[in-house]
This record gives C-alpha cells, sequence and structure tokens, in this order.
C-alpha cells in the first residue's frame, strides 16, 4: 500500500542510501542501528541490487565511519561511501584551491593530500567543537582579506539531533560566514546535484534506475529528484509528520523505514 | 570641498554621533582616540549643538562605557548615550518578555531588573567569548522549542574592527539561528528606525534638524537617512574605500574624519 503504483521500481539496477537517520541514529555514544537496517542492507547485497552510501557526514574520515557502521553489524565498505570531503577534495584539485579547513579534527586526514599552505578558499565542515569564537573569527577574516572570498561548505544542514539533543549543523555557520562576508558558499554534499552525480557514477547506474533512500525531506528527497532519480522518505531519524505537507517536496513514496523499504522493492523486481 | 553645496547643514541643531570608529578604534586594550575627535566633541559642545551618542555597543554597560570614554578624554555623560540594551529592556517590559541572554558578560548588569525565569525570548548582543558551540547550541534549542520562537538581536552588524583584527559582529551569529530555526529576528539598535527615534527625542531635536555622524554606511548612515535624517560618513574605523560605491547607499557627504566634519558644520552656522 506504502508503494501502491510504483511499477517504476521494477527498472531500478541500483539505491543511494542516506546513513544516519536510516542505517542508525547518531549520537556521542557512536549510535544505534535502526530496526531492521542491519538485514535490509544484507537483503539489498543479496539481490544482486548495487547499493552506495550517501551521506552529508563530516564528523570523520570514511575510513573511520565504516569501521563505526561494520561494528554496529552494517556489511559497507569505504569504496561505498559517497561523502562530502572526498567531493570537496577533487573540486580543489580542479580549481587549484588551498583550503584553510574549519572542520572537525577527525576530518582532517581526509585532506592530507592537499595542499592547505597560503590558503585561498575556507572549507567549512561540522566543525562541532571547533566552532568556537577564535576559530570562526580567524577563518572570517581569511575570507574578507580574499579578493573574491571562496568558501566551501560540506553541506547546508540546519541542524540534527543526537542523542543528548539538537544541535547547529554547518548551515548555521555557513550562514553566518555568507553574511559577514556579504557572499555566497558553494555546497560540497547532498543537496547539490554535482554531488548526487558522483554518488551515482560511483553507483554506476544513471538516474532513472537508481531510487535515493532518506529521511531529510529537503536534502535526501527534493535533492534526488532535482537529479532525476525516484526518492522515498522514511519515518525514521529526523523524520516529521509535518515534512507530509512539505511545501515544494513531494517523496515519491514513503515507507515507515528502511526494512520496509527494501521489502517492497525487492517484491517489484 | 567635502561638504560642498551642503547649505542644509546651517539648520542643524543636534548631531548624532556613532562611537566606536568615529571617536575612537576599540580594541583589546580598550582602545585608543582617533586623532582630532576629543577635541571635536567639546567643540561641538562649546558651539551650543546638541550631542547625543548613538552605539551599537552592547560589551559593556552606558556607564563603563562612559567611564572608558572619559578615561580617555571625552566629555560625556550616561544620558548622552543611547544604546541597545535599555532600548531592548523597554521592549521585553512592553510585551512581557522573559529573556535568555547570550551577550557580554559586562553587560548583563543592564538587565538586572527584567525577569528572566523560565524565558520565553532570546536576546543576543555582541557576546564576543561568550559565543561558544555551547551557548550557541543552548540558545538555539531554546528557540526551536518554542512554540512562536522570539529572538532579539541587539545590532545587526556583520563584522567590526579591533586593534588586533576584525571581528564577527552579532549579526552573523544572528544569521545562524534565523537560519537553523526558520524565523526572522527583531532588531533593536541601528539601523532600526525606532532606535534612531529614540535616539533623536534624547538628543531633544527632531530628524531634518540632526545630523548622523558615522563609519558604518549601512547601520550609520542607510538607517538615519531612513529616519529622515542626513548622514555623514567619516573615513575613518570600519570605512572602506568601496563603501563609496554602495549600491543603495549614499551618504549626504564624506568626511576624512570626526574633527572635519566639525570644522565644516561650525563653519555653516
Amino acid at each position: 500500500a506504502a508503494m501502491a503504483g510504483c511499477g517504476w521500481a521494477r527498472a531500478v539496477r541500483g539505491l543511494l542510501l542516506d546513513v544516519s537517520g536510516v542505517l542508525y541514529d547518531s549520537g556521542a555514544d557512536g549510535g544505534v542501528p535502526i530496526a531492521g537496517s542491519v538485514e535490509a542492507v544484507r537483503r539489498i547485497k543479496a539481490s544482486g541490487l548495487k547499493l552506495q552510501l550517501c551521506t552529508n557526514e563530516t564528523q570523520a574520515t570514511r575510513e573511520s565511519f565504516v569501521r563505526k557502521l561494520r561494528a554496529m553489524g552494517f556489511d559497507v565498505s569505504v569504496a561505498e561511501v559517497t561523502a562530502p570531503a572526498p567531493a570537496a577534495c577533487r573540486l580543489l584539485r580542479e580549481r587549484g584551491l588551498r583550503p584553510h579547513l574549519l572542520v572537525h579534527d577527525d576530518l582532517v586526514a581526509e585532506f592530507a593530500e592537499v595542499d592547505r599552505t597560503n590558503p585561498n578558499c575556507v572549507v567549512l565542515g561540522d566543525a562541532a567543537e571547533n566552532f568556537t569564537y577564535a576559530n570562526l573569527n580567524e577563518a572570517f577574516r581569511l575570507l574578507i582579506g580574499m579578493e573574491k572570498p571562496v568558501l566551501i561548505s560540506l553541506g547546508k544542514g540546519r541542524y540534527y539531533k543526537e542523542t543528548d539533543g539538537l544541535k547547529l549543523d554547518v548551515g548555521a555557520y555557513m550562514k553566518a560566514l555568507e553574511y559577514a562576508c556579504d557572499i555566497q558558499a558553494e555546497v560540497v554534499g547532498k543537496p547539490a546535484k554535482t554531488f548526487f552525480e558522483s554518488a551515482l557514477a560511483e553507483l554506476g547506474v544513471p538516474p532513472e534506475q537508481a531510487i535515493m533512500i532518506g529521511d531529510d525531506i529537503e536534502n535526501d528527497v527534493g535533492g534526488a529528484q532535482q537529479c532525476g532519480m525516484r526518492a522515498l522518505q522514511v519515518r525514521t531519524g529526523k523524520y516529521r509528520p509535518s515534512d507530509e505537507n512539505h511545501p515544494k517536496v513531494k517523496p515519491d513514496a514513503y515507507v515507515n523505514n528502511l526494512a520496509e523499504a527494501v521489502d517492497i522493492i525487492l517484491q517489484q523486481l
């Protein structure tokens, strides 16, 4: 019933999955898997469908992120993760940009190959405890001192939920720097079209044969649809009933959780 | 030459002066007077013109702010200072609001008479070192938990200059909270029209007989003009040559500094 009229799912050859709020709920304790999700990932793989995780996670390298997911029981590898930091590294190389990083300590290793001397742009991630007054002033001074300030933001989320409460996400700090410098940041990560295109390239499937499954109505569902994909919203993670009245974005279907999505998709094949 | 064609200055009966960047340059050391400004304030008073300081300063009570200015040699009194915190206190009383304060430690005393139990709004000032990740998350959680979040911002400046460099101003943090909560802050302080009107009431002079002198093209010059005043921009403080090509705001004249402004105004009388 949730996906009645979803005959289009028969054409599917690959799935893009958001991670936080779909596979697990995050928190200071590392997080807990969402019921049925470990098994759902296993069933996707057994079915022969391709799978790629498409995340805006910027508090850890992909390696340590995958280590955490595997410890929870998810059968995933680093190659199956599309995340903003590697996408930012490609963009920096293509444009000869040398970043000043305002990111989480655990993300810095993703930029190991990048020249960071004499910075000519700022890369902003979810820096968490590194969002100090001094660090924000430093990033601001570098930007305002550039002839044409370049601010690259790893996502533009408003906030997220951890087990100990809501936290301001990178988007809030991006807006602070945008306003102070009177500039527009370039967003790498969902909902940027180029980011979904990278994820599809890594999945090896064209958009009309891929489905995005996420909990974020704008960044997951809206972004994927803009890219020509079908997109399902799960009723887990940051999902709120009011999402179902979103003024601009309408998912191709709602599902209670990842396990239900996989049930229905596999029935169509 | 700077004020050729400024015959209108003959009608002037009172001056509103911005403080930081006009009277002195601020800094961790307390700041230093701008050359000629101490004498310029003395000459304004000797001329019989009325004078009111119109500042967005929120890092100190008016009492300690005036103490600092007097120590630099400025002949000014507390009654001659219009500042955002007292204006915010009036607004809070009128609307029965109980604020959570995210402000500088030295400003808290301005809110001594205000009930702050069980907050139903957030008041944001230039909190400087109090702009920590934890304090910003706390203010955010209070706002997002309110049925109708009320954020009152003491100014909306982008940044300011201290002797050790540029600092993000309250407006940047206001934008972060606005974006995260999807709300609009209410601004108390320049460039709010009601704030200039309070300053004029305290000056005791109607807008057409008052001149605003400031270094901030938008908050000082633009705001005062919106209120029916003439406004001069000084080329001190945060002034940048690019201000002279501002797309929206054109001062009634440029002057090199306060001393020059006073020279020219007094010649017209």
